[in-house]
């Protein structure tokens, strides 16, 4: 059994890794920890978790972890992950980091999205892991960085578009909608059940800072830089993200072949969906499942395809993809403990 | 007292005239009438209107009415309303209609998207009642076109942009999300609440029936032909559109500048609420009102502006600008009626 | 027009007053106040109400207020509201109290179920405003203890059967069921949005502070001491109280019976709306209005009675009912500005 | 691998079945019917499921499963298992039923509360599946008649007060809740998104037919009659139900004597979380598993117990609670396939 720690478990995230973990048949959590709820157990503070899982949160020492845990997930806001991970990698750990912090490889574009990075030196080495795209470097990585949520969804929405040339790429409008979940557990007045119940809306426009970690995955697979419009929006639900991403195509192509593109693309991947012609992803047919669904459609009149892909924020979009990574870091077959079928309804 | 009769009052669109037109100071409602439920008194059949209306369901008589009622709002599906409205008219009753019937002016194109129509000659007739941008001939109007939800919300959101030419017109890509009440009241799986709690997809695509409508009118603004992508999504909540419209702008313009177009376009609405720089409308904030809110936001980055707007699907989206319509053709103050402030939360 | 003023309203409660009050024919809104967003407009923290509510957020400043107001809503939490009530009468306002501090008669009751209390002296004075069973002595009131939402759906749903000394007093349990409204609009984990969608839980049992309040009521119209058991829970909505009321009767009736004794007890009562035999009241056939719905059951096999009683908590169980007292205090006819048919769907 | 048929498997019972069967490690899928889908695969009808289930919807076909499965789950309305039961039983198969068909022991207390039983003789064969309190006779059994949702939340509720004779027999009274998904997946007006959605009533006033069911499992556990109060409400969200259920104590008993009695009672429980003191259950906590979640409260003041009760009824409530029957059937560890722990949020 390996043995598995998280730091940070107390947020959405957190719990789910929790979740999950306690259901992964290879591994071994053996350090949860939580500065709010140091001390408490994880099912006073998540009852859901009673029988699944019998732990307490502790106080966060990463000095320590290196000799109780083989790897760490850190499940921190950003800026507060740069701080621990280089002790947690100089102290032998390995580290898969749920933030945004070590997903862009630019210093200078972090920077001008974020704020001061205080680790740039780790930069480089991170692998970016979305393990349909990029497999080859995670297994011996030392550090990967997670995608987030509106990134994964996107790119592998766009992926088969860009690796086959399809597209104009100044084109590109990615319209997406998250649950609240993705907004954290912290106290806010607008994350209120009453504020967010029977609302809709969009926020963050139109410089949400998803967008330069979309950017850089899709110029990557387009092999150029790629320039793209982004629009989050907040869905009263509570987990789930669908988006809705418009390109013109370079030439014409039919509903059909644009399909066969995507069915070759994702042929082997375990947690592609790419659904039935005409067929169209819904978030609830996703939901605590580590799949992503994919549908397609082709607009003959304007000349532009439109990609959707759903994912559940919590799973693939943060805590099921990075035990995606952890099982590649460890040799395990890459599902190990992720075939869980979603709940619907 | 004018006195009003609405056909087909037991849908959703239906009760919501109900529900206005008993706060209506100047209408007295003589008629109102249901298939299914004729016979049983309204507020048996939706008890929230217990107290306001005193009525009960009758069958459709369109012979009668003309003696009854000076006008009449059809709230029924397509295809019926074109069967019973030439004999209304005849039988000298004014109409608004609150189906497709009549909202496209070329025969063809209505019978490419919907199905055969059998009472053209009324379509140049009737006149299209989005009164924003359309005021003139509704007071004199015999035959209104009630606009449908999504494209009075996309019309909006866009009119000030094409009435200055300020975007190029092939970029045009409308991201909408309705409320399940836009989907009606009949009995349905897919309407189910399980089927649509905690769930959002996008459906229709590409080919949505209310595309050549708001084809048509952003034509009609811009004088030449325009053609769009248009998707529209299935929100868990009961009321409320917000559609997300981007567009690559002629020429580069600030968010202030374009403020300011907005803000005089609508400058004597009283329905249309231009938001403050910087805020982004939300469905619950019109919830139960006519207002539609606009927000604004220009991407320097890919020369793109983004105009969303957002309504109330059975209120400005439906009843309330049926109602609306109905003022001006009455000769009434055109907001008699529907100053109802929304409902938060 | 009487000036109104309103202390504390950027709570629900708060807007839900404003909402009201915007709409009132014969007040005029004077002052807002939130310590919170003073300085900032009405408009700019509830963009619901731009077009509706012109005005400013301003320090609390109760020396000032009596010049300019003949009225003042207090809606803040209770323990503040005694501190600053005092002073407002002394300055010559009269006041609706939406707090919980000078609902209970006797101190040492308060005492044991909140903390201590600042003004036992004016307990004695306030007059508990639920117009339907106390209404004489609203009119000459200078305090009004306005009624919490849970006791309003309580008495309503029971004073029939007390008044008529139908059931036994021994047996009254109440089952009631709130909307995340009546939490508040502070932030807290607690009412983050995804811990409250698809949840439901009972909460502060057996000792929910209503308990005295509803005790007092029922044994007033009893005239003899009542004992109840109260369970609140918590509904995944944003607005509504159901109570589920059930008492043992002293002697056998029927529906029809019970039914008729209802009848005769609301006959003349604008906002109670006891439904047909064998309708059962719903949440969202109140929902924004002032009405409380009341349904009723027998069951013969066990000789109980219950009673269900619907009303949407920030209106009937607020706002509303403060609005009601305030129409009574200013000799307004009692339903002024409140003939709001519900928002349903 | 045992070989497993579903019979009805399209409502939200039957996708549920798959859902965990689709998991178990020690059965098979063999076949699944569906009058409405036959001839679809069942991720054509259920997406959720693609991935994780590669079989065709059949038309139901009796006469055939014996030589197919070991083990049949009749997941049909009451009345039609009925009609098919006595045929898969001489054909040799093992049958846990899902529908009301065989739950009540006495053919005049069914047909007085649902309709003539037209197999009457199977009635004192078949085994009331609720495993918790009569587990001996389900291994051995050909029938299992499996609880309903609602009783099997209040049998687990009460069974320890009961059992120790701590309570009044006579003052039993059990208010529970359901999500919508307990209504069942057909097209209706009453159970529309819209219609439910915001909403919270109590139904089937005083006689719901689970009444009968939660008698006879009480009486039962007594050994003598006993004659309850039964209020179901539908809840506006997908699963869960809680219930809340009240009674007078016999004598005076603390919550920590209490709490004990519960401790002890469901010592050797896997699927029984008797909450630590002072915390009650909350549905959204059991979400997806096989959990019943019990919160006690001890109300001084009135000398009444509160027990509730919180399950998924999708899962413990239908059909966790089936599989759990189908492994002490085949001589499985009773809880295989089942340890799956709760979604949240």
């Amino acid at each position: 059994m390996h043995r598995i720690a998280v730091i940070g478990a107390s947020g959405y995230t957190g719990v789910e890794l929790l979740r999950l973990l306690s259901q992964h048949p290879k591994t071994e959590l053996v350090c949860v920890t939580s500065r709010q709820y140091a001390g408490q157990s994880v099912s006073e503070v998540f009852p859901s978790l009673q029988g699944s899982l019998d732990l307490f949160f502790e106080n966060i020492n990463p000095a320590g972890l290196a000799d109780r845990a083989d790897l760490v997930f850190t499940a921190v806001p950003h800026q507060a992950a740069m701080g621990m991970i280089p002790g947690l990698l100089d102290a032998g750990c390995r580290v898969v980091d749920l933030s945004a912090d070590f997903r862009l490889g630019d210093v200078s574009t972090y920077e001008a999205w974020y704020q001061e990075h205080t680790a740039p030196e780790l930069l480089s080495e991170a692998v970016y892991g979305l393990p349909e795209l990029f497999r080859e470097q995670i297994p011996s990585a030392r550090l990967i960085a997670n995608p987030g949520c509106y990134p994964t969804s996107v790119a592998l929405a766009l992926a088969p578009l860009l690796e086959n040339s399809l597209i104009d790429l100044s084109t590109i409008i990615v319209d997406s909608k998250s649950g609240t979940s993705g907004a954290g557990r912290s106290a806010k007045v607008d994350t209120l059940y009453c504020e967010v119940n029977e609302g809709f809306k969009a926020y963050s426009l139109p410089r949400h800072r998803h967008t330069p970690e979309i950017e850089q995955t899709l110029g990557t697979l387009a092999g150029t830089d790629v320039i793209i419009s982004f629009t989050p929006h907040l869905l009263p639900v509570s987990r789930g993200i669908l988006s809705t991403c418009y390109a013109s195509l370079s030439s014409p192509l039919s509903l059909e072949e644009l399909h066969d593109v995507y069915i070759e693309s994702y042929a082997s991947e375990a947690f592609v969906r790419v659904l039935p012609k005409g067929q169209l992803p819904n978030i609830s047919q996703v939901s605590g499942s580590n799949y992503c669904d994919i549908g397609l459609a082709v607009d003959d009149r304007t000349g532009r395809v439109i990609a959707l892909a759903a994912i559940d924020n919590l799973v693939k979009g943060a805590a099921g993809q990075a035990i995606q990574n952890m099982n590649l870091m460890l040799s395990l077959p890459e599902n190990t403990g992720l075939m869980i079928p979603p709940l619907f309804p």
